[in-house]
C-alpha cells in the first residue's frame, strides 16, 4: 500500500530550523499503515530534513553555527555569478544535508526517540513556503 | 511485504565507529525477502548511519577528524546552556550526518560494494546501548 | 512490487558532480510503477549521491569547495597510511554525504523540484565507472 502526502511549511529561511513532526505523525495516524516506511523528501534545492532534538540552543543557534563554518554565507560562489543572486551557501548546505529522510513506522507509530523530531532546515535567503512529500509503504 | 527488526549495538561514545554489516546482513537472510530495501534507522539524536571502508585508519581516526573540524567537541554550545551537559557537538554531528540508511537487497543479499561496510557513528560523549531500526519492505 | 535497476556512470573522479537525472528517469518510466519511492544507492565507498540544482557554478566550483574544507585532498590520512595510497580525503568526503537517496513518485514521475536535480559525486582520485542501484517499490 502506497500513501502519499504533501507537507506545506512557512519558513523564515536563513538557517530556520522547523519542527515537522506532527505533520508527519498526523499522517501517519491517517494512512492506517501499521508497519512501513515513510518516506520524506523537500521538493526544491535550498532545504534538507534530517532529526535532532527540537530544543532552542540546537534549533536557533548550534546547527546553524555549523553550516555556516562549512558554508559560510558571505563567502564567494560560483552560483551567485551563474544567477547574480545570494544563495549559493543555500544550495551548498542543502547538498550537504541532503533533502529525504526514511523513518519505519512500527505498530502505526514512528519509531523516533523521545528527544529525536524530524526537522526542515531552510537555508534560502528569504522566506519560503515548503512542500515536502511524505510518502508512506507498508501494510 | 515488511519484515522489522531491531538491532542492539553497545558502543564507546566519542565518535566510536562501529562495523553494523553483519548484523543487517542476519535481518535480511532471515527475513526471506529476496528483491526489497532495507531502511535502517538510528534512534536517538546523538548518533548517525552511513557506510564507508571499515579499515583502522578511517574507523579510528579520519572520520573523527573530520567531525572534529565540523563540530568541535569543545567549542560553546548553546544546547549546552540549556541542559547543562556536555554533548552539544554529538547532536550537531548526529543531524549533519543523519540517522538513515536505505540499501537495497537483490537476490537476498545487501548490494554493497566489496570494501563498503556500514557504520553507526556514535558521538555521544559516553558509552551508549544504541537500538537501530532494520526495516526491510520487499517481496 | 519491486522493479530494479542498474545505472553506470563514467567520471571524472576529483569531485565530479553528474546529473543522473535523466537515468533515473528513464527507469521510473520503465518500471510502470505510478506511486512509489525510488531508493538510488552508490556502490563503493568513495562517492555519493543528494540533489542540487545543476548549474556550472555549484557543480564546478561550489560543491568541490565545501568538501575541500571539510576534508582537505592534501592533509594528513590515517587510511593513506594503511593502503599507501592518496584517496583519505575521498572516503571521508563520501561517508558524509552518504550514498544512498530516496526520491518519492507520483502519477509516474519523480517529484523533484523545477531546479533540483539528482547527482552523483565522485570523489575518487581517478576516473571511475561506477554502478548505482536504482530501486523502485510501489504499485
Amino acid at each position: 500500500m502506497v500513501k502519499t502526502e504533501t507537507i506545506t511549511i512557512k519558513t523564515n529561511g536563513n538557517c530556520d530550523v522547523i519542527d515537522m513532526t506532527e505533520h508527519v505523525n498526523t499522517a501517519v495516524v491517517q494512512s492506517d499503515i501499521r508497519a512501513g516506511t515513510v518516506t520524506l523528501f523537500n521538493i526544491g534545492s535550498t532545504a534538507g530534513i534530517t532529526t535532532t532534538e527540537y530544543e532552542p540552543g540546537l534549533a536557533n543557534y548550534d546547527i546553524k553555527a555549523a553550516f555556516e563554518k562549512i558554508a559560510p554565507e558571505h563567502a564567494r560562489y560560483a552560483h551567485e555569478q551563474t544567477w547574480h543572486d545570494d544563495n549559493g551557501h543555500a544550495h551548498v548546505r542543502a547538498s550537504l544535508l541532503g533533502p529525504s529522510l526514511s523513518v519505519p513506522i512500527v505498530d502505526g507509530r514512528l519509531t523516533l526517540g523521545t528527544w529525536q523530531q524530524i526537522i526542515l532546515v531552510d537555508f534560502d535567503t528569504r522566506p519560503r513556503t515548503r512542500t515536502i512529500m511524505c510518502q508512506i509503504i507498508g501494510d
